[in-house]
This record gives structure tokens, C-alpha cells and sequence, in this order.
């Protein structure tokens, strides 16, 4: 499994880069700014920045390996059922996580950032030949939309493409992993969402889910539950590339232009922005997890900041009736089911 | 010394408002904003933006009171150890909390930002007349400096008024507090601080402080500890408008001006505004508890982030040798005595 993660990584992380630069074809290219981990491990973060359509992005694959300490191992047990744990052991154990992380922030305010992210995690018997039982794996990912303004075909377009690539693995995986996309990426001290959701889960492995109770209708082998992780991945250039086609060409193709000068639209932006920086500095995860690492590569953990952010005291953007602010934030208040 | 806090940090915010806005004079003015907390409370969040010298500032007083969960006291207990406290106790108790907090983020690149936060907590007895004893209280604060670039006159300044304000109350307050705030102002990601510094202090009773190790050169009265914290709040107009009067008018006065253009310093200011916003959303305490107190006013702790912040994946800027940049860095990362 791990020669195919990363086979595999490398190869989507190459066709998604193909297909943003594809949209810009005189715009700068991604820098590809490969690193070597000394503990053990490599990674490639590919950037843009400064182009006429996409402001900043990075598409990042990581391969990490090494010990894990007994005291993360215990914090790990919380959330992965699976992993071999007595209490009072102080045995470290050695792991291997390989994935795929990315964030797109376009820059016309009607066009909307993207973050998807694909992993899958190891923990093998502590020998020192090669014959290491595999004691625990399991995959983790999704993928989720925020928009500064709302297009409701653009979120029903997103949902319909990521249900559509969940669906032959199990008709119970694209609502459960729906409703967790929707409860993870929520923003508590705004009481509002970060964007319209996607998907999002976590810990899927051939033991039993706490989010997926009835095993008949979700993928059990490992075999099935990796070409399900391989479906969602591919689904990201089809769910997100035409969005971003339609809105990066927005001024010449839509009917009913979103009301506003630019500057004012500009400036909406920025605000949702600074909220997208709240989650991510506040209560993303792996985030979080990455900060709190000694020797992690801190500026690919911090690649999914915006170029720019705005905080502005007690703004009334978004709190006066019939705007098109409103409509975004009653949404991100009241998440909808878009399929 | 509830009565007392309420009026001098009124004062006090009254007094500051006064000299920041007479920098500008034909500029905008603070908006008041006054709030009531249902539980018990008040304050008023003193808000300005959009001036040609101060981009965003506010200067902020609360009074808030109620019932303190034995979660919460316990959690207290590690840095307050007057605080009453038996284990397994199922007993909230009444506290009480005032105080003034503010931030400046001037508009030119060569003006620094700066922080300043006073603050007075009680906990009484759980009675249900007015004879409720003290049965903890304590005083914490200080003020520190955040330039984007470095003018060794104005950081020997803010620093030297400082010690000035702390000396009278005991030779042993200005290192043990100016150490604390290098401490507590420090971004271990980045492996730099926020700013130069300033002074930082917590828990200052009657009691013995772990900092402050020798009683013989520190207020140990209520009254001494009061009058300190007096004259350091005092001492913050003196410590900054000077500085702030110097840098607003830099382009005339100043014989060696920071080389680059416009652009580019503005450029390197919201990248080290990028960095406030990683201290102040990731590590600030006051911010965390704040953020995750349900009803709290959220409005009023996020006023300290920045009108605008940037990131830049690897940026450059800071690494060139013997340019502006890097010589604010060098001093970020060896944190120096500038008294």
C-alpha cells in the first residue's frame, strides 16, 4: 500500500497542477519546491502566486516517516480505534503517513477557494528486518468549497460530482462524510461554517466506524476503501476546474453579475478571508498537529493562508437584506443539503 | 478596589483616545461602543479606522462578573495559586474581572505596533449578601512593541519609559516582567518573537509570585501592587506617542530613511502582520479563553488583529543581508536588553 500512496499522490498531484497552469496558459507557473525530511521522508510543495486568475495556491504531497512516542499514540487512540495501545506502555512505535494536501484562492471574489486533502496513515510492529507486521493503517481525506459569494449551481455542481464519486463504494458514505464535512469545518466563535462543505472523513479502515455504523453499505477491504479514496481523488479536477472556468471568465458569461463595484466585492472578500484564517489558525486539526511538531515544514503547513486577509471591527458587510453578502451568509448559518 | 479599577480604567481610556486622535486632528475619531453582557458586565470598545496615521486601533474596557465553574477555577488554579481550590470540589464561586486592552496598528510601515492590557480579577465567597470576603484577587498586564522595521531609538525608549514607571516600585519588576513578556510574546513556529517587547506580568498579589522570587523588591501591598500597575498604565501614553509622533511624520524628519519603495515596505508590513495574527489567533491566551468562552464578545478580542495580513509561501524578504528587513529579524530572533 504504500508504494501505491505514493505512486499514486505524486501522479494526481502532477494532473491537478496540469490543469490549474491549463487556465492561465500565459500566467506563472507552479514552483515546484521539493524537500527532504532528516528524520526520514520527502515531500514536494508546488506553489503559484500572482496570476491573473489564481492569487495564491499550493499543491502539496508529504511522506513522512519515523517513531511515534507512546504519548501521541495515546492522543492518536482517541480517534483510530484501531491503533495497539496499553496503558503505561513506553514503547514508541514507528509510522508512515503519505498524502496529498491542497488550497486554491482565486481572485476574482466570485470565484471560490478549494481545499482537498487524501492520506493515508501506517503503524508497523518496532523490528528491525523488514518482515513488520502492519498493526494499524487507515485513510483520511476530503474535500470542501468556500465560496466569498454564493452560486448555487457551483455548490450543487461541487456536492453532485463528490456524491457521484463516493456512491458505487456505498450509498451511506457521500451523506456520512457530508454531515462530518459540515460539523468539522465550522468556525464556533462566528457560529457559521468556513464554506458550503464537501466531504470529510477520517480513521476509514476495515474495523468498524463509529460514523458508519451499518458496514453493508461502505467499502470494507482494503483494497475497496483505497479505490474509494482513489475515486474522491480523481473527483477533484471534475468537481472543481469548470467552477473555476465559469468564474475566472465571470464578467463575459453570466446574465446577472453579482451587484457592487469590484472594490466593494474585493473587500467582502478579504473579510471571508480573515475567517478562513480563523479556522485554520484556530481549530483545523492538522493544523494544529503541524505547529506542534518540532522539525515540521512550517511554511507548507501555512501554504493554505490567503495572499490576503481583512478584519474589520463589527462589519455590516453581509447583514443588509437582498444582498448578495447575505445570501452567502445565511448559507454558511444554515448548512443545505445541495444533492 | 472594584470602584477603583472601574474609574481609573475609564480614565485612562478617555486620556489615551484623547492623544491618539489629536495626531490627527482632521482624521477620523474613535466610535464608542458601548455593550451590556446579560449575565453582568459592561464595557465599551473604543473603535478607529481608515486614518491617514492609524489604520485600526481600539481601546477596549471591560467590567464582567458572574459564577466561575469549578472547571474553570481548577484550570485557574495552575497559574493562581491563591486561588481557593479542593479537589473534587463541586462549587462555582462569584469572580469579578476589569480591565483596559488595546492595540494600535499605525499606517506606515515605520510605525510600530503596539499592545497594552491591565487587568484586576477577584473571586469571593458564594454568599448571598454584600458581606461576601475576597477570597483571591490579583493584578496582570504590560505592553509591548511590535515594529515592522527596527529604530533602536524608539525600542531604547518604550523600554527605558517603562523601567521608569516599574523601578519605583522595586529594581526587581522591570527585568523579571521585561524577561516574561521576550516569554510570553514569542511565536515558537516561526522561532521568533512578536515584537521587542515590553513588560508582562500575571498573578501580582500579597502572596508570593514564582517570578518575583525575592519580596524585598516588589509591591507587596494592595496598595503598592495598585499604585505599580497605576503607573505603568500611565506610563503608556509616554511610552508611545513620542514614538508614534517621530514615525508618522517619518518622511520629513528622519535623515536616513528606510530604503525601498512604498510598496515594497508596505509589502514587508503585512507579512509581519501576518505574523501578529499567527501569535494572537494560535498562542495568545487572552484570545483562546476568550474565543472559547460561550457569549463572549468576539467582536471586542478580535479588534487586535490587523485592518490587513499576508502571507507569502518562503518569502525572501528578511533574508537579504544588510537590509532593513533582516536587521528587525536578527533582533526577533536574539531578543536584546535596550535598557
Amino acid at each position: 500500500m504504500r508504494d501505491q500512496v505514493q505512486i499514486y499522490i505524486k501522479d494526481l498531484q502532477s494532473r491537478i497542477i496540469h490543469h490549474i497552469e491549463a487556465l492561465e496558459p500565459n500566467g506563472p507557473r507552479f514552483f515546484n519546491d521539493e524537500w527532504q525530511r532528516p528524520e526520514g521522508g520527502y515531500g514536494q510543495s508546488s506553489i503559484i502566486s500572482g496570476g491573473e486568475h489564481i492569487e495564491k495556491g499550493g499543491v502539496n504531497i508529504s511522506v513522512v516517516y519515523g517513531k511515534l512516542p507512546p504519548a501521541a499514540i495515546k492522543q492518536m487512540r482517541a480517534d483510530h480505534e484501531g491503533l495497539p495501545w496499553s496503558e503505561g506502555s513506553t514503547k514508541s512505535l514507528p509510522f508512515f503517513a503519505a498524502g496529498l494536501s491542497l488550497v486554491i484562492h482565486p481572485r476574482r471574489p466570485e470565484a471560490p477557494t478549494v481545499h482537498a486533502n487524501y492520506r493515508y496513515f501506517e503503524i508497523t510492529e518496532d523490528k528491525e528486518d523488514s518482515s513488520s507486521e502492519v498493526l494499524a493503517w487507515w485513510f483520511g481525506g476530503g474535500s470542501d468549497l468556500t465560496p466569498s459569494y454564493l452560486f448555487h449551481e457551483d455548490a450543487v455542481h461541487f456536492h453532485k460530482t463528490l456524491k457521484e464519486a463516493c456512491d458505487p463504494f456505498g450509498e451511506s458514505l457521500y451523506p456520512a462524510f457530508k454531515k462530518w464535512c459540515d460539523e468539522y469545518f465550522f468556525i464556533p466563535h462566528r457560529g457559521e461554517a468556513r464554506g458550503i462543505g464537501g466531504i470529510f472523513f477520517d480513521d476509514l479502515s476495515t474495523h468498524a466506524h463509529k460514523r458508519l455504523p451499518n458496514n453493508e453499505n461502505r467499502p470494507t477491504s482494503q483494497e475497496d476503501i483505497w479505490a474509494f479514496v482513489r475515486s474522491c481523488g480523481d473527483a477533484f479536477i471534475p468537481t472543481y476546474i469548470p467552477i473555476l472556468q465559469r468564474r475566472v471568465a465571470y464578467k463575459e458569461n453570466i446574465p446577472s453579475p453579482i451587484p457592487g463595484t469590484e472594490e466593494h466585492k474585493r473587500r467582502w472578500q478579504l473579510i471571508r478571508r480573515g475567517r478562513y484564517v480563523e479556522f485554520n489558525l484556530v481549530y483545523d486539526r492538522g493544523t494544529k498537529f503541524g505547529l506542534n511538531t518540532p522539525g515540521a515544514r512550517v511554511e507548507s503547513i501555512l501554504m493554505s493562508l490567503p495572499d490576503t486577509a481583512s478584519w474589520e471591527y463589527r462589519s455590516k458587510f453581509g447583514e443588509e437584506e437582498n444582498t448578495a453578502e447575505r445570501e452567502i451568509m445565511y448559507v454558511l448559518k444554515n448548512p443545505r443539503d445541495w444533492v
